[in-house]
């Protein structure tokens, strides 16, 4: 990973904070260079725009969610990459609760000029999930049906997660993983 | 249902477009009159402030959302109930996408002055589901805990919904549904 100056990195960390106080729409260079600390050309210097900012700032998210699933996967076999990807995402919104809330605002949102981007990159995430599932599935399961099948995964761990945030935040990560691992058991449907 | 006069059902479907298009902050009163045809001070005179025709919104779709869920769990019981909510809640995201889109984006923002309404109707949804999975849990399973799962059971139909109409909007909904109901049929994990 290349090297990022300090201001870059203060620039971006404002840009987050606002953002997922206030949507990104919602929020300007402006307050982004003054929560920052740094000129407003020193903003423009880094980004060529507010689109740049945040798009770097998602596709850096989506790239570290990406890794920490593909390392839990690889870690694991079986149902286990399964209960290990659950059990690291969650981790990672709990460190990373700004992004989180900024990704789970944004990664819908299709008018953006970097849409495509984060589309692409919100299916590279699920498709880690994906690749779990392949062996655990009916050998003639489309392709297209297991993605569904991970976007849900993806989905309940995003949401559980979140909703874990803001209403019990004292509840441990392990009895939030367990509780959303619960409901693949099968025991809901017996 | 208190009746609702043409204009102000003009506004809040533009309100909608617009806001699933650009985001809640992304929108003014201004573009909101212009897309439904009245005049600015018509847009004033039925709703106070950007923030109540949002509120005013949202609320309807989460209520919708509710009393949709609530049906399908009466209809139903035993592990049958949560496969209506999931058939339901998808067939209620396909009709209503840009509402979907617009909830999927701002359920988890904390800044609104809205924000205590949404989460509560937001939490009046899921529990929903929490109610439906009471019989299907060991019985010393925390209040907290079922209302964890419920939320996944929520995010995976939201989030599965939302990919299935921007990647594979020709899959039938039945499908959909089978494919989300399948990884609680406890077959991932054995």
């Amino acid at each position: 990973m290349p090297r990022i100056s300090a201001t870059k990195q203060a620039i971006l960390a404002a840009a987050l904070e606002l953002g997922a106080l206030h949507g990104i729409s919602g929020t300007t260079m402006e307050e982004v260079a003054e929560r920052a600390g740094v000129a407003k050309g020193s903003v423009y210097y880094n980004f060529a725009s507010k689109d740049k900012l945040f798009e770097e700032l998602l596709t850096a998210g989506v790239s570290s969610l990406s890794a920490t699933l593909r390392t839990a996967r690889e870690q694991a076999s079986g149902f286990g990459a399964i209960e290990a990807m659950v059990m690291q995402m969650l981790t990672l919104i709990a460190e990373n609760r700004a992004l989180a809330k900024l990704m789970a605002a944004e990664i819908f949102r299709t008018d953006r000029v970097w849409q495509h981007t984060v589309s692409g990159l919100r299916r590279e995430g699920v498709s880690e999930i994906g690749t779990a599932l392949a062996p655990l599935v009916p050998a003639e399961t489309p392709e297209a049906t297991r993605l569904l099948m991970a976007g849900g995964i993806f989905g309940a761990t995003l949401m559980g997660g979140l909703e874990w945030l803001l209403f019990t935040p004292e509840t441990p990560v392990e009895d939030v993983a367990a509780a959303i691992l619960f409901t693949y058991s099968g025991r809901l449907a017996q």
